[in-house]
C-alpha cells in the first residue's frame, strides 16, 4: 500500500484520478491539493460526486507542506506550474507523474516555442521519462520522474509506431486528423467552452498549429530515426470524452491489410491496453470510461492510403489513467491494477 | 420601414433579433451597439454567421450617439444597464423595448429585492407597459415603453391565464416546474455553464429562489384580483434552446378536460402565436426557432388536478420574438411579419 | 465467488450489470444470454467495448440450459418474458433478481390494467420481495425472487418515505415531476428515440399515465398506511444516464427545514447509498455513474409546501447497481461491494 | 407565383423544404406526398411545429394524382424511388428537383455498383443536370431535371475546386475528412442512430466506402480534364446538423497562402452563398440554418500541403437550401430569394 498526492485534484484531470485511485487496491491517497482555491475545503464540496467516498481535505497548494505526506505526487497541473513543484518532490526523493506537458519536450527550446513561456527547470528534463508504456516500459520502471504523455499524441503515436517502425510508411506526408471531446480543454472558464457555443457544432481549431504537435513529432522522429514533421488538425466535437484520430500513411509500397494487421497485431500482443480490432465502425464509445486504445486499420491498395483509426478515452489512456498505468509499472504492481 | 436600432447586439437575445430582423419586410437595422467590446467592428467579425448578410459596424455603445441613428431602440442588455439608456431615448421621442427586467415590476421595491440592485429610474416604471401582447395588445398599441417579458414569465403566464381568470384554480397551490435550455443564462464566462458541467446532466437551481418568481407573481395577481403566490422550481437541461413548463394547478371543483379546452380555445382563438394542442407528447421541438407557445392540458378528475403543458422558445417567443411582436403591434404592422 | 447469470444480457441494463460485476470481487459471471439474437456470439463481438475484459459467450436464451449454468441470475428482459423464466429458475433452486416490472406489482390486476397484458405466473407475486434496500433489508436477506424497483420509483419513494411517514404530508397533493435520461427507455429502434428527435428537445410524455405510477402509489400507500394517489409527470431529457424528480409535498401543518432535514438524515443515518445533501445546485451529475441516491429539501413555509429533489443514475440505483445491492444483501457481502 | 410539390415531406429533407419555401416570396406549396403513411393527413398533424403555419394535408404518394398539383416537384424520396416517379412528370412537361443520388452520377454502372441496386430510368441521366449553381449554373437555367447533389460532395466539391483548377493540386493524394451532424442519416428507425447510441460518441463509418465517394470523384474528375480518386473518411458527430470537412491537398510545388487565397476568393466572387473567410476557428455554427458554405484556407509551406476547412449546413446548401437555389435559377427568381 503506498501513500499518493494530488496536486490539482479539482481538475478534470484530477479528479478522473481521484476516481481511478479509489478503486486501486494498492493505493492509498493520503493528500489532495489544488491551485485558485481560498481556503482548505473536503473534497467532498468541492467535488459534490465525491460526498461519502473520500473523506479527505483538499489543500490550499504549498509544496513543502506536501512533501511528507505522500510516496508518489500526481501531478495535474496547468503548465508551467510543475516547475515550481518538481524539484523539491524529487530532492526529497518522492516519485512525481507530471500530467502536464512541461517534461514532455525533450528540446528545451521547442518547449519554449510552442508554450511561449520559459522553461525553469531544464536540468530535470534529462531525468523525466516519457510515460508510454507501450514504448518505454524498461526505462518507466526505474524512473522517479514521468512525463505522462499528451492526448492526442497517445492516440497519435500508438496508432502510426507499427508501421512506421516496419517501414513501410512515406515519413514526409502522415496527416493526423484529430477529434476530441470538450474535458480536453480543462475546466476554465472561457466563452468559447460554453455549453451554447460548444453544442450543436463541430469546430476546427489550431489547424497545424497545436502544442501537441512537437510532442508527437519529437516521439515519431525518434521512432523512424530521422526528423520527421505532421500534418495535424484537431477539432472540438459536442461531447465530454473522448479522441477518434484518423490517420493518414502513405505507403513506400503495396502491402496487404493482412499482412500490416499482423504488424498491429504482432506489436501489441501483449499490450493489455491496446486492442487491434477488425470492427466496420469504431467509435469512441467502445473506450469511454476504460484505459483501452482501439486501433482499426483501412488500406485503398490501388492509392497505397493506409487509414489508421486510434481511439481512447482522453481522460484515462490519454491522461489519467495512463498516470495508473505508469504508476502500476513503476511499483510493480500489476499493470491493470485499479484499471479493468 | 423603420429604422431600428440594437443595443447589446452581441448576446444571445441580440443576435436572435438581428436573425429575426433581417427578414422583416418594414424594418431596416440601421444601428448596432455593444458594451463590453474595445472597438467598433463589422458585426459579421463579432458573429460571423451574420458575415455577407448585414453590413453595419456594431458600435461601442454611447447612448447619445445612438439616438439619432433609429427610430425604435431594443435594448438587450444586462440588468440595471437600461437605467442609463431609457430615459434619454424616451426625452428624444424614441420608442424603446426593453428586453431586461428593469421595468417589468410594477413595484420598485419588489424589483430591488430581487435582483439586490438600486432602482435607478423609478419615473418611468409607470409609463412601460408589460408586453404580452395575448393581455395587453390595446396598451402596447400607444406605448412608447415596452418591457418585455421574461421568458419563464411568458410561458407561465399563457399557460395559466385562462384557467385562472375561469374562476377555476385553487390559487394558493399553483406549481410552476421548469424546463430550460441554456441559451437563458446568456453568453457568459462562467465555470457553470460550460459545456463539460452543463452536458449530459439535469440540473434544479434557484428552487423556489428565481427573479422571474416576482414577475410571474405580479401577473396573475393582476388577473386574480388579490395577491397570488406560485411555487416556482426551474430546472437546466442540455439543450440550447427551449422552455417547457409543466404547470399543477387544483381545481376548487371538478370541471371536465373538454370543458377546459374550449375555454383555452376561446381565450386564444384570435391569437396568431398560441396554439392549443392535443398530441401526446409535448416538446420544445415543435416550437424551437418559431414564436409560437403551445398548450396541452392533462386533468386528472379524481384529484382535480389539471396539468398544463406550456413550451415556447426562450429565444422566440421568450424574448426576441415577442418583442418584434409587440414592435409589429405599436407600429400597426401585421402581427406575424417577420415572425412566421 | 458465486456463479451468476445475466439474461437479458445485450440491452442498457444489462450491459451495466455485467460493468458493475466484472469489478465485484465475490462474483464470477458465468453465463450471459440475450433474446433476439440469431446465434452464439462472444460478447466482446455483440459489445465491443468488452473486447478483451470478458471472455464469454453470449447465448441464445434457452432457460433449460441455463439453469446448471449460474446460482444466481439477472433477468433484465422486456415486461412479461420473465414469467417464462423465474417459475423454472426458482423450481430448481436459483435465485433470481429480476429487473423487469413483472413481479413489482402485487396486485396482479392493477399489472394488466396498466402493463396492458395477462400476468402469468400470479402464484410468484407473493415470493418476490420488493428490492428496495432501505426499505425491504431483512425480507431481502431471505429472499429468493427479487422484484428490482422500477428508476422512477426508486426516485421518489426514497425521496417522499421520510417525509411520509412522519406524518406531515397531505397524501392528497403528492406530485411527482420527473426528469430521466434516454436510457431509461431502452436499446429499441424506434423513430421517437432517434438522436435526431431526442436530442435538443425536453419532452413531456405519458403525462399522468406512465406505468411506473401505480408502482409508486402501491409503494406510498404501505407507508402510509392508506391509499394513496400521486400525480406523475415524466419528462425525456437529451442526456443519456440520469433521473432528476422534483417532488412537491404539501405539509398538513407547518414544519421548519431543519425539522425536516433532520427527519430526513435519521432516516437514511445509515445507508451506505443515500446522501441528504445542502448545495444550492442538484444535478445528476453528482450521482450519474454511482449508485448513490442524493436528496435535497427546500420548503417555503408560507405556503407549506416542501420540494423535496430526488437524484439517481436510472441504470445504477435505478437499475443495475440496486440489483447488485440487493445480490449483496442476499449473499451476505459487504453491501457496497462492487459499488464504491 | 409558381406551384410547387414535394414528394417525400416526412423526412428531414422534406421538412426543411417546407420550411424554405414558406418563407419564399414566388412560390405556393400546392401538394405534398409522403411514401409509408398509411392515410391522408393533415401536415400539421404529421410534423407538429407546422401546425397553424401551413394548411395542407400530406397525401398517399400517387404520382398520377400528384402530376397537375404543381408546376415543379421537389423529390426528397429515398434512393430508387425517383426512377418511377421523374419519367412521368418530365413525360408532363414537370419541371423536377431531384435530392436523391438517382441522377447524380452519370455512368450508370458506377451507381449500380455503389448504390447495389439496377438504375431503373437510364435514358433520364443524361438530361439531369448536376445542380451545384457555383458550377453548373448555364445549365441549371435551362434544367428539367436537377440532380441535386449530396451533402458530402457539395462541401468537397466547393472546396477543392478553385485549388483544383488553377493546376497546383496533387490529384493523387486528396483527402477528404468529413465530419456530418445525424440528420445526414434520415429519419429511419435504426438502433445505430438512436440518441443513446450517437450521444457523447464521434464515429468513423464507411471509411473509404461511402457512397458519396464517387460522385465527389465524377465532379473532380471532370474538373482536373483526368480520373481522380480520392480518399474519403466520413464521421458522424452527435450534433444534429452541420458538415466540417477537412481537406488535406498535396500542392505540385509550392505556393503562398496569399496567392492561394486570392484564387479563392476571385473564382467565388460573384458568389451569393460562398463566404471565404480568414478567422482562426471554423465552426459549423457560422453556417447551421444559413445556405451558406464557409471555406478557409491553411498552408503548410515546408510540407507543401494545404489544408481546406468547407462547411455547410447539410440540410441547406447540402439539400434544400441547394435545391431552392436550384429552383431560384431555373425560374429566374433572383437567386437568393428565400435563402436569407
Amino acid at each position: 500500500m503506498i501513500k499518493v498526492g494530488i496536486i490539482g485534484a479539482r481538475g478534470y484531470v484530477g479528479e478522473e484520478l481521484i476516481k481511478v485511485l479509489l478503486k486501486h487496491p494498492q493505493v492509498k491517497i493520503s493528500y489532495l491539493a489544488a491551485k485558485n482555491i481560498d481556503k482548505v475545503e473536503p473534497i467532498g464540496v468541492l467535488l459534490p460526486h465525491l460526498r461519502g467516498r473520500l473523506d479527505l481535505n483538499c489543500e490550499v497548494l504549498d509544496i513543502k507542506k506536501a512533501v511528507p505526506k505522500a510516496d508518489l505526487f500526481f501531478l495535474a497541473l496547468p503548465h508551467t506550474v510543475s516547475f515550481s513543484v518538481v524539484p523539491m518532490l524529487l530532492a526529497n526523493n518522492k516519485k512525481v507523474i507530471d500530467l502536464s506537458a512541461d517534461y514532455r519536450i525533450e528540446d528545451a527550446k521547442i518547449y519554449e516555442e510552442w508554450y511561449k513561456v520559459k522553461h525553469a527547470d531544464k536540468s530535470n528534463i534529462k531525468k523525466a521519462v516519457y510515460g508510454l508504456p507501450e514504448l518505454y516500459r524498461e526505462k518507466i520502471k526505474k524512473a522517479n520522474l514521468i512525463a505522462n504523455p499528451g492526448c492526442y499524441p497517445t492516440a497519435a503515436t500508438l496508432g502510426i509506431t507499427p508501421a512506421l517502425i516496419s517501414g513501410k510508411v512515406d515519413t514526409k506526408s502522415i496527416i493526423v486528423d484529430a477529434k476530441s471531446g470538450v474535458t480536453g480543454a480543462g475546466r476554465k472558464a472561457s466563452v468559447d467552452l460554453l455549453f451554447t457555443e460548444v453544442n450543436e457544432a463541430v469546430k476546427a481549431y489550431k489547424t497545424n498549429n497545436h502544442q501537441h504537435m512537437p510532442e508527437i513529432e519529437q516521439e515519431l522522429s525518434k521512432l523512424a530515426g530521422k526528423d520527421t514533421k505532421i500534418t495535424f488538425c484537431p477539432h472540438l466535437i459536442p461531447m465530454n470524452s473522448g479522441i477518434l484520430e484518423t490517420i493518414y500513411l502513405k505507403l513506400k509500397k503495396n502491402s496487404t491489410l493482412e499482412e500490416l494487421t499482423k504488424i498491429y497485431e504482432r506489436f501489441y500482443k501483449n499490450e493489455p491496453f491496446v486492442r487491434v480490432v477488425k470492427q466496420e465502425a469504431m467509435s469512441t464509445k467502445n473506450v469511454v470510461n476504460t484505459n483501452f486504445c482501439d486501433i482499426a486499420l483501412r488500406l485503398d491498395t490501388e492509392r497505397k492510403m493506409l487509414v489508421v483509426i486510434s481511439v481512447i478515452d482522453n481522460l484515462l489512456k490519454g491522461a489519467s489513467g495512463q498516470a495508473v498505468q505508469n504508476m502500476n509499472i513503476m511499483y510493480g504492481f500489476p499493470e491493470t491494477s485499479g484499471l479493468l
